[in-house]
């Protein structure tokens, strides 16, 4: 499905105006149902859905790998995702059963707690980090990023080794553009532990602990980070960089040994 | 309580690097317990906490006027608001009783579909807008937003006349920052069925939906909106305007009667 609408805008321009054809990004509503219980209705970008999905019940502790999902059916039409799982864990049984979350908050996370910082590990393997190689992903990271260009309203997202981009995926939401690199990292088995994140928006609690999940060593963001995602990559050991533009970045946390 | 937080930070310039001190936007958990139940922890900035809290549960129709509320408590150092409500209507009723909602979305709304649209009644009173007091109003709103210029972290809301700016307030998510205006606007006794909402961020249908329930006519931001926002906007009657920078801006929906 196009990720974008045209629309006609009566376009402004000092003193002159004209009717005109223009885009704006699509958002769409999508429903995520497990073992045919309504879990949450994400608003999202219509594109990669079901890494989306995947990567939000992975991100919220539903599934522990791949081998506990039998069955993902996307309908597109109507917005809704059908996954079955094998058995639900202890963690998905508690909200399962006494929640029927029926809307979702649009960037994404809704379960869990601020809390759940403290229940991620360390980073168990730290990579070495040059910030040459941080520089020419974020040079490839910007030039990716076209329907941010169109239309302005979209968040991207990529899962980089010190090499390049693997894995590159965009949303109108900063949360789901997250979930869906984890969601496809899965479905490819692509191992998240010595890699880079690379996102367009702001780092939050919420991405950072998204991120600290998959035990992901270093965090680059093209804007700011606030005072708890600073304080939880500090405590984590996770290399949190913020305002990455051209040569210039911000290294916050856990700074790296220099290789300039 | 500061909005920011002092960080030391590895900053990189070219080839060039220093460890410098820097300033980060403060993330704040926020608890809200009605009448001593939990309801849910937003991660906020730490302002402007009771018009938070209360346009939150107004925004979620857990209230319909002031006269319901008996009692606000703010224990700023506890991250914690208590609200005691005289008694809870029957949409509050409804989930307060099921769910325990114990984490937050971190940029608001939780609570509503989607299909709250439909239930949002048509603008009823229809103002006339004309293009240089938006201008105007854009410019005085700019250079309020002294926060974001130091942090690049907050999203600035504004609930203004065609005069001017009435009320301001800034937070990390673009939703609590609407909140707190329409708390504001509450505990004031201003009405907003005559204002317009000027915003730093993307219209999506959240942002929408929250000021058609308190009836804007009138909704401009800076950045993009969304498909659905635009759609919801047309059906609502509401002058949706984005991008409106300087001389410029794009009107999206119920071109207004221009008076350039």
């Amino acid at each position: 499905m196009d990720s974008i609408k045209n629309v006609e805008i009566l376009r402004i321009k000092g003193d002159n105006f004209n009717v005109e054809e223009d885009i704006v990004v699509k958002e769409y509503p999508f429903t995520i149902f497990i073992n045919d219980v309504e879990l949450i209705t994400l608003l999202c970008s219509p594109t990669s859905l079901e890494y989306l999905a995947l990567g939000f019940i992975y991100s919220e502790g539903l599934i522990d790998s791949l081998s506990n999902v039998k069955k993902i059916t996307i309908d597109e039409d109507k917005g809704i995702g059908y996954m079955y799982l094998d058995k639900l864990n202890e963690f998905s049984n508690k909200f399962m059963g006494k929640r029927t979350i029926t809307s979702g908050c649009g960037k994404g996370t809704i379960f869990y707690n601020v809390i759940d910082s403290f229940r991620s590990k360390k980073i168990e393997k730290p990579i070495t980090v040059d910030i040459g190689s941080i520089k020419n992903l974020v040079k490839g990271f910007n030039k990716k990023s076209q329907l941010f260009i169109d239309t302005g309203g979209v968040h991207s997202c990529a899962l980089c080794s010190t090499d390049g981009i693997i894995i590159f995926e965009e949303d109108i939401g900063r949360h789901n553009a997250l979930d869906k690199i984890f969601g496809r990292a899965l479905i490819e088995n692509i191992d998240t532990r010595d890699k880079i994140i690379l996102t367009s928006g702001r780092i939050s609690s919420e991405i950072l602990i998204k991120a600290a999940k998959r035990q992901v060593p270093v965090i680059v963001s093209r804007s700011a980070p606030t005072s708890l995602s600073v304080e939880m990559a500090e405590e984590l050991g996770i290399t949190l960089i913020g305002f990455a533009r051209g040569e210039k970045m911000n290294i916050y946390t856990n700074f790296p040994n220099l290789n300039i």
